[in-house]
Parts: structure tokens; sequence; C-alpha cells
């Protein structure tokens, strides 16, 4: 078919094959963390009535793409119209109510699929973009241990990916809620949304901003020092506590607090910081939350993000609750990636390329792939009987580190030992030059070079 | 959030988690073998223009989707017009074109990714399906070995899946061109076309169709005579000699298919068939061609067919053949799910579930499960405290086989053994009742219990 002029579409990112290769490496370790913890997988269709996306208050704001069939027929006309979906949780909320007779409950389930925003695509933010979503949801009501162990599963995964170090953050709900109640602040979503503009406006601003919205100088300033607690152990409590308020909702909140910083100081230690500034979604969420940042890149923001619902779902009669983490992997890897910080050690699988002497003997290069691929070797055939040296190349240019080449039929005089042709096959690292010679029926790469290496740079 | 009133939408599959887990084993089996032939992984975004879906002539009868931003901005009209793949091979054309200066040919890529259709859903028809595709392609031209090789990756990946016994059928499209023309037929497409209802229709209306088209009793009759040839052998060869045409393009069909049924033989015996009345998608594959059977659901039609193109892709300067298969994944397992044909021995990857004997010792009962991930065990823990009775139905409704019970801290008399509770960790085989001791950091479970068991039903 003819392709003509191509260019890129903005917003939808595609990866060249050793780009691909090492998103591939992430969503292994991410895929293998969730199933160590017994996440089962489900995947949800690509779309969802318009009106499910849109919510309530039928809001587009979140750039839903709606899509149409092209060739539609009249008698088609009543089928309700479908969007692609934004994110995971909507999605999941309603197979939960769909198939609830079905599940085991509570259910806990992971799911890794592309998502669809027409946001404005800028540095980090994609119009198609992969999200890895645990959740775990109950019916009625849920176990808060479930709170102190889902960070713990990022934790697992990001501790075996090449990131770097990183920090998972974590409050609650209750603490900004309760304290603000007991320092007479009525309007909680008001004063959490200013309290959300810490970083990036600072806290002169912030202040005056609450006092603009009617909070008194003490009130104000109170909300700050809330905001400035932050610790990797339990200590944040004693320093909350040092404020002097008084009230249920933030007692509840500290001892939910505690204990997923407990779980995090014996399992991931430094890991999980409780840092009370956070206010992102506590709008929607109603116990703990979680950030995540990679330390050094505060500024590229939260790649992994997450926190409870006392009601992921409803079906009108019965409510599930539920608590959940969302990597975001595309604008994880849009940074790692993108500023060359991540790379893969090859461009294909294959450790291996099979040289081929000459056609005709071509079905013997194929009997030692099949040899080496039954042992789990990937491994390549050349596509052409050409001169050796452009059979390495092709290994060269793809980053492939073995090239073997099958024993010749013995050939010339075989009685003059230096005129018969080599009878076994060899193996050349192409790296060091170093040939040596291998029986494909036994032959193992060291392990570090049967897979892909993802190097941090 | 509420999402009231469900209903599936028709034609977009979703998968209950046991059922997931049996499309996971297939996708986990396909995407080894791939990279075990060399394929590199890519993935295309899920849209693409329309004009280029829709190919030359505009043509939407593929059922195309269109998207569009439904909060879409007045500064947006000039974003051009976007659909949804409806197949892997468009997509691919286009990326190679678009890549060609940073990919390594010949490029051997495979591509596992959702497409769309707004075809009338049916039967194994659904409007989003999951397609796996390996190509190899080539600049300029594209050796013929990779035709006879590509089969062979279909054949290993399908003999180590549960789908029980497969054939491959293949044919050359040069082989009907080259007899047609050699008889005096013309309209190579038509007849094609025709014998294309063969198992539809059979002989007798095919022979009727091909004489109202302007073929003599004797050209109907030598193109049923050709179509009737089959064999796992090279017999075909001289079958078709036998019909006395002789014809340069039927020679050369004659012998790129012997070389593939030769590949054949000798990797895959039977699995390949030279069956000369394939005639589906000849109009469009310009060399081999492939589709793939399960003996005894011959009704249900391909789960697997591509073929050659001479011209894969094209930026009008350049042209890159190419050969390339593609698995019907979600076909088949729309036939062996929907059919219980294949089940999972669980709904969750848990191999293990680690009992809670009190919410005081969760910590105890997270540290086993820490240690079993450790070692590669998948596992849960006991969502509470509940009776030991209500822990084990926990994990008989999940199919998990082992539950694991922490040692109780020793209580009691301990100077008196029959008091004492037992100090020692255990762990329940829940199928045959059977409780021994182990030790978290070394038991390991039978190879068959540690993945999901995928059994043919």
């Amino acid at each position: 078919m003819s392709t003509g002029k191509v260019t890129p579409i903005s917003g939808f990112l595609e990866f060249l094959p050793a780009e691909r290769l090492v998103e591939q490496h992430f969503l292994d370790v991410i895929r293998r963390t969730f199933e160590l913890h017994g996440f089962a997988s489900i995947e949800t269709r690509a779309v969802e009535p318009v009106e499910r996306l849109a919510g309530k208050g039928g809001d587009v704001d979140k750039e839903i793409y709606g899509i149409t069939r092209l060739g539609r027929h009249a008698d088609d006309a009543t089928e309700s119209e479908l969007g692609l979906h934004f994110d995971l949780t909507v999605p999941f909320a309603r197979y939960v109510v769909e198939n609830a007779g079905k599940l085991a409950f509570p259910f806990k389930r992971y799911q890794i699929q592309k998502v669809w925003r027409g946001e404005r695509p800028q540095e980090g933010r994609y119009r198609e973009f992969t999200q890895c979503d645990i959740d775990v949801v109950d019916v009625g009501s849920l176990a808060s241990h479930f709170e102190a162990e889902l960070p713990l599963v990022i934790a697992d995964a990001f501790a075996q990916l090449p990131i770097g170090p990183f920090v998972i953050q974590v409050n609650n709900r209750k603490i900004p809620q309760g304290f603000y109640e007991g320092i007479g602040l009525t309007d909680i979503a008001g004063t959490l949304r200013v309290v959300d503009k810490l970083d990036k406006v600072g806290a002169a601003t912030v202040a005056r901003l609450l006092e603009e919205a009617g909070a008194t100088a003490d009130q104000a300033q109170a909300c700050l020092d809330l905001a400035a607690i932050k610790s990797t152990d339990l200590s944040f409590v004693d320093e909350v506590r040092a404020l002097g308020v008084s009230n249920p909702t933030l007692d509840e909140g500290l001892a939910e607090l505690a204990a997923v910083i407990t779980a995090g100081m014996a399992h991931a230690p430094g890991v999980l910081v409780a840092d009370l500034k956070i206010a992102r979604g506590l709008d929607y969420y109603t116990g703990t939350v979680y950030e995540t940042q990679l330390v050094g890149y505060e500024s590229w923001g939260s790649f992994c993000s997450g926190g409870r619902y006392d009601a992921l779902a409803s079906d009108g009669r019965t409510t599930y609750p539920g608590v959940g983490i969302s990597i975001g992997l595309s604008r994880l890897l849009g940074l790692l990636i993108g500023k060359g910080l991540v790379t893969a050690s090859r461009s294909t699988p294959a450790c291996v390329l099979v040289a081929v002497i000459s056609e005709d003997s071509r079905p013997r290069s194929l009997a030692v792939a099949t040899a080496l691929r039954r042992n789990g070797i990937p491994c390549d055939v050349a596509p052409s009987a050409a001169k050796f040296g452009k059979q390495i190349r092709y290994a060269e240019r793809r980053g492939i580190p073995y090239v073997w080449f099958p024993a010749d039929e013995p050939t010339g005089d075989l009685s003059d030992p230096a005129d018969a042709a080599p009878a076994q096959d060899s193996v050349k690292d192409i790296r060091s030059g170093e040939q040596t010679p291998a029986d494909a029926e036994t032959w193992r790469p060291p392990a570090g070079d049967l897979a892909v290496m993802i190097r941090r740079n």
C-alpha cells in the first residue's frame, strides 16, 4: 500500500524498537510485582458511554474523545454515544458493578492499558498514554490495612526499576479536614485548593489567599504549619499534636496515616513519607492519598498517585469502597527515555545471530536457531549468505552480542588438516571478538546477555 | 462515583479474571515465541488520519471509527480527522515509512494490540479485538526464505497453546494466476473471487459461476481440479504438473510454495498444508498466502492469516516489500473461552493465601508474604483475621491451592507440649487437605502449581 508523506501526530507518542524494549521491561517488572502481590489482571474495553465518562454534571472538561462509526447505517441510529476512556478508574468501577455477582470480594485487580485525553500536548503530557493501576475494592466496607499495603506494592515495583531514588508521599484527607474544622475553618475543599498551590506560589501567597477567603492570620498560619510537617517515621504525629488542635476526624486520620507509615518503615524504610502538604485529589479521595516523585525530578510532578474512595462504585443499593494507585507509565518513560536517562542494550530480543554460510545451507542455520530457541535463547538467522563481515555488521547494528557460525561441511583435502574446513560450530562475542567452539544443544550465554539489558545512564 | 445501571456494549468483549488469565497465557506464549524468533516489539498509536485508514478510494467499508474531541476548542479546528486503526498492517506500514532512517532492515517486528471495526457484532466477530502480528519488511526487495520461515513461528506458538490440532494452509498467488493465464483466462481477480466460494457453495455452483463469467466448461473444470489439490508434502507439485498447464508464473509459484512446504516438513511435520483452493486475500497479497484452521472447528474459519506484499509500504521513492501473519486472538479466545474449551485453574495469580491469626499479627503474615514473593511465589494475605474456615473459603473461591498458617506465638503452658501452640509455620494444600510444616524462606510449591494452569477441557 502506498503510504505517502507521513508526519507524527502531536500527543501520540511512539517508540523505536530499542525504546520499546525499555517500556516492555518496565511493564514486565510492574506486572510481575502486581502478580506477586496477588492482584488479578483485567482489561476493560476502550470505550464507555459518554454519559458515564462525563459524570453527573455532563462535564467534558476531561477532554473526552468521542467515537462514531464513519460508515454508520441509518438502522444503527439507536446506538448509544461512546467515548474513549480517559482513565482506568471509571471503567473499573463500571466493571465491578456489571460483574459484581461473578467477582470474589475483596477483589484485587490490576489493569495496564492505554487511555486517551484530548489535552493540549506538552512535555510529559500525552493524548494517548499507558496507566498501570492496582485497586482493592470490597462490598460495603473496606479494611484500612489495604491503605497501608498498596504503596508497598509500588515501592517493590519501583525498587526494581532503573529510575533512581523515589519517595511515596502519603497524606490522609481526614488530617487536614479534622485540623481545619478544629481551628474553625468551614470551607475544607476551598482551603485544600489553596494549600495545594504551596509548592508553586510559596507560603506568603498561600497565607494571603487563605486570608482573602476569610481565614484569620492565625488560622492561615496554622494551615501552613500543618502543611510543613513531614517525616519518614511517626514523628509527624507529635508534631501535629504540638499544634494543639483537637478533633476526632484529625485523630482518625493520624492513626490511619501512622499505620501506613509503620508498614512502610518495616517494608521499605525511607520510601514512604508522611507529607501533610499533599492536597491533590483530596476533593475526591476520602482517606489516604498517595503521590510519588523521583528524587531530583520533583518538578516533573507525581508519576504515581492514588488514594481511598469510600464509594469507588455504587449501583444505588450497594456501595463498593476501594483504594487504588495508578502508575503514569508514559509520563515516567517520557522523562526517562526522552532525556536519555534509560536505554536498552539492543534493539531486538535476539541474543544471537546465526550466520548463514550459503543459501543452500540455510536449513543448517535454521536447525541451530531451533536448538537455541528450544533452550530459551532468542535468536535471529542472517537474512542472506553475505560475507561474514556483513553478517556481523547486521548483528552490530542491532546490538546483538553473539554471532553463531555453523560448522561448514568438511571440504577440501580432508587428509590435510590445514586444508579441511572447521567441523565444529563456533560462537563469537562480537564485543570482545572472542570466538569459541560451541554446541547449539548445550551452549548458554552469560545470564546478563540473555535478556536485553536496561541501563540507567 | 455512582455507576448506576450498567449494560454490556455489543461487540466489546470483556473477560472475567479467570478468563483473562487464559488470555494472558496465550499472549505470553505468543510473545515469547515471537521473541525467540528474533522479532522486536513495537506498538503504534491507536489512531491514524482517516484518509490513511480509508485508503486511496476514500473507502469507509472497513467500518472505521472516527474520533473527535468532545471538548474541542475553536483554535483546534485545523486538527486532522483521526480514526481508530482497524488492523495493525496500515499503522505498521506508516511506522516503517516514518522511521525508515532509524530502523535496521530487514526489520522483523511483532505487534500485539487492540484494533477496532464497526462491523455488525456476531459470534467470533467483535468491534474491539486483539491481533498479534509478525512481519518482516525490507527495502527494495525481500528474500523469499522469509515466506517459509514465518509460518514456522506460528506453528511453534500454536504447538504450545492448548488449542488442539491445527493446520496452516498455504498457497501462492502466482500458482492460480499463472495457471489461469496458462489456460487462457484473463480475469484473474474475478476467477479467484469465485473459487474463494468453493467451501461455501460447492464445486457445481463454482463451475456454473465461472462459466457465467465467460469460462468454458473445460476451463472451469481445470480451475476446480487445481483447487482440489492439497498435500502436506511436495506431491502437490506433480499433481499440478499432471494438469498439463505450462506458465512461467505458475513455475515460480510452485517453486516458492515447495520451499515453504519443505521448511514445514523439516520443522513442523504435518502442520503446513499446500492447499491450492486458498484464495482469500489473493487480491492484495502478491506471493505466499496463509490461513490457519483448528481441526474440528473449520466452520469458524481462519484464526491466523497473512501473506506477502511486494509493496507493504512505499513513500513514493522507496518500496518496502513485506511478509506477515496475524493471529486473530480474540476470535480464537471467543471460541475457546466462549465454548468452555479452555479454562484457568484459578482466578488470581496468587498461589498461596497467607492466613492472618489476628489483626495484631498481620505484620507477621505480611513478612511471610514478603519472603514468598522474594522467591517468586505470588501470594495474597487474608483480608481479615476471620476464622480459619472462612480464610480457607477465601482461597477456595479463587482457586488458590495453598493456605499458609504463620506459627502462632507460643502461648499457654509452654512446659506442657500438649498445651503449647505450634511454633512452626505450616502450609495446607486445600485440595488434598494435607498440611505440612514449612519455612517461608525455603518452601516452594510444585512447578505445576506456581503458575495458573491453563487446561484444554
